[in-house]
């Protein structure tokens, strides 16, 4: 295991390298949970993570004897790109194994830096044997995602960073995927301020380490799903779970409804993009997953490495949560006018109308039926209400889909 | 017209209030520009805009007295947040007019402040009127979205910010609506560095400053349509004219393909919401509207207020323009299994289908014919490329939409 001293000499390490990224205050936030809520905006972090940080230590520590033969890790995502991006500035040579399927997009983002991709296997495990072969017959340097103590005490420096700027913390709350970055946190807060809660959040799609927290033995899952790609591991290391079990006061779960509405609630009101993982803290403030009130409570969003058309589905969904979007399948006579007199509706109660589609072939119709299914942009929950009640009103049968 | 003092005791009034923006380099369109182009993030700024500044700086030099009287702006974006934001800080009553069609989320932003929201009028002009009338009778303090010298004055503060961070700048390209920030941050920049190059950008859908700028006389437009709504202005203020007329080196313009791609691009590689006035000097440098070969460049991102639905629309548009997606209508000959035959291409390809529509009853349909509509996720190009031709090997009839 880590000490203090090996993340306070990552830090020295880092240091003029990486972005110490900004913390602000976070009002609304803050207003609604009645505490004292600060964001550590690492997704502004180069590579757009803070994986950058435990990669450079561990190439930083390498000797040169070991850069020359150069670094390979199985990764398409955060890792990849801090790896990419250390090995590039110590000018050694990286391969990065990712899976066959991989968007073009995270492909480019790793060759920028320079590194070589290989493309292999259908999936994780398959491109993660095939980094081990290279390692076995190229005699290269295998950089683990989170499981390497050069690793955690890179992300240890996350915690360092947080603890300098902000006096009188009560909790950090910290995502878990392998436990590389909490591992790392948690033994410098542990360190200089003990009274500080370390809390863990999950992935409820993904949630093996909590179960095994709770359960205080490896207890690995049979698949994982969420939207939260960065902390979507499926199996506990033994290693980690050791760290999580000494260091660790707690941990929580969020689901991907409440990362969405978190990764929505940083656009909107903090221009920020952050990817699911990054996301959970502020998740599991929203949506009161620990005792609060009064609080001074830091959330350090890990990253901010979403697609975007994940980005825009989430926008569309949060949008008719919110009750700013509604979607309707209104049932009309199908004769001249009727869509008229339908839409004079709309406009006269300012819904404006984004999409409609016109059905009349479907069995499920009366004969002289027809079906319109519409998107409207609404202004909230009264004016939703205002339109279902005017529909009623002139007698139409509509559904909300 | 203001001086530097007056800038620097702005800087004084607004020292602990607001955020000082993060500076950051920015290493892609650096490399691509082949210059060092520094991104300064205002779209972090509290209340999402740079219009904080000049409406605090405007409330802090009123007197006591005036306060009392409470201030009023027509506003339904970005000054409105400040100014609600800054009478909040005095405790100093504050009303903004906005038109009635303004969207929920903006007065709720603005109510958010505890300032009085008063929807009045069919557009920004009887709006304003109706903000005039409430000085008139209930003299109340009307606060100039930046026909103002105190306001001018704070907005100059954004300069001595970059000038305090960043040494040997050649070039600030600042976004021009009005007209307020560029010649309060020109004021500044022509004082302390006289050397470095202060170039206005407009949209190519509100560029009566460029035609003014440019005839060196009052041009107003006829009406104003762009994505950039923060400097959508359609008239030129003869004071605002004077002070870029005397202070500021060239008026450039981009359009609203180019904000788009910028904002997509900020989204992507810098994890920022970034509005469409924000995105302008970005926009410039991605489309090299001026000479950049090895300079210094820095480039005020001035805001982050963007209505989502709009940021879910950029995504869509960009991902087709970038080749992430692509929109196919295929004519299919109307049988059994010709659907399937049809998607083992995409399937060969590693094409993701989105989104499919299928219609056989256009009558621009030979008998027997069916189009289907496909949304595809595809690679770039080169990935494009080989679907229109296995799509022409295989016989199929084709159009892209």
């Amino acid at each position: 295991m880590i000490n203090i001293q090996d993340i306070q000499e990552a830090k020295q390490r880092l240091n003029g390298i990486i972005t110490d990224t900004p913390i602000a205050y976070a009002p609304i936030l803050s207003k609604n949970a009645q505490a004292d809520i600060y964001l550590k905006k690492e997704n502004l972090q180069l590579t757009g993570s803070f994986k950058l940080r435990g990669a450079f230590n561990k190439i930083a520590k390498l000797s040169k004897e070991e850069r020359d033969r150069g670094v390979v890790a199985a990764s398409a995502g955060n890792h990849a790109q801090g790896l990419a991006f250390s090995a590039k500035h110590f000018k050694c040579d990286a391969t990065i194994v990712m899976p066959e399927a991989t968007p073009l997009l995270k492909v480019n983002g790793v060759k920028r830096y320079g590194a070589n991709v290989v493309l292999h296997g259908s999936n994780y495990d398959e491109a993660y044997q095939y980094a081990q072969d290279l390692v076995t017959k190229e005699h290269k340097i295998f950089v683990h995602p989170f499981a390497d103590d050069d690793v955690i005490a890179g992300q240890g420096t996350l915690a360092l960073e947080i603890l300098e700027n902000i006096d009188n913390i009560d909790v950090v709350i910290v995502p878990i995927g392998g436990g590389g970055l909490i591992s790392g946190m948690a033994t410098a807060i542990k360190h200089i301020k003990p009274s500080v809660k370390v809390i863990g959040v999950v992935a409820s799609g993904a949630k093996a380490m909590k179960n095994s927290f709770e359960s205080k033995k490896q207890l690995n899952s049979k698949s994982v799903r969420t939207i939260a790609d960065g902390i979507a591991v499926r199996d506990v290391t033994p290693k980690m779970l050791d760290y999580v079990l000494d260091l660790v006061d707690e941990v929580i779960e969020v689901d991907d409804t409440e990362i969405a509405a978190a990764i929505l609630f940083l656009l909107e009101q903090h221009k920020l993009v952050v990817e699911g993982a990054g996301a959970t803290g502020v998740a599991a403030v929203m949506h009161n997953k620990i005792d609060m009130n009064g609080k001074k409570i830091v959330l350090p969003l890990s990253g901010g490495n979403i697609d975007v058309t994940m980005l825009a589905q989430i926008i569309q969904k949060g949008l008719v949560k919110s009750a700013r979007k509604m979607n309707l399948v209104v049932t009309l006579i199908d004769k001249p006018g009727s869509l008229k007199t339908l839409t004079n509706i709309f406009e006269q109660i300012s819904a404006n109308i984004i999409q409609i589609d016109f059905d009349r072939n479907s069995v499920a119709l009366a004969f002289g039926d027809a079906n319109v299914t519409i998107a409207l942009e609404t202004k909230g929950e009264e004016h939703q209400e205002s339109i279902r009640s005017e529909l009623s009103k002139a007698g139409y049968k509509f559904t909300e889909v």
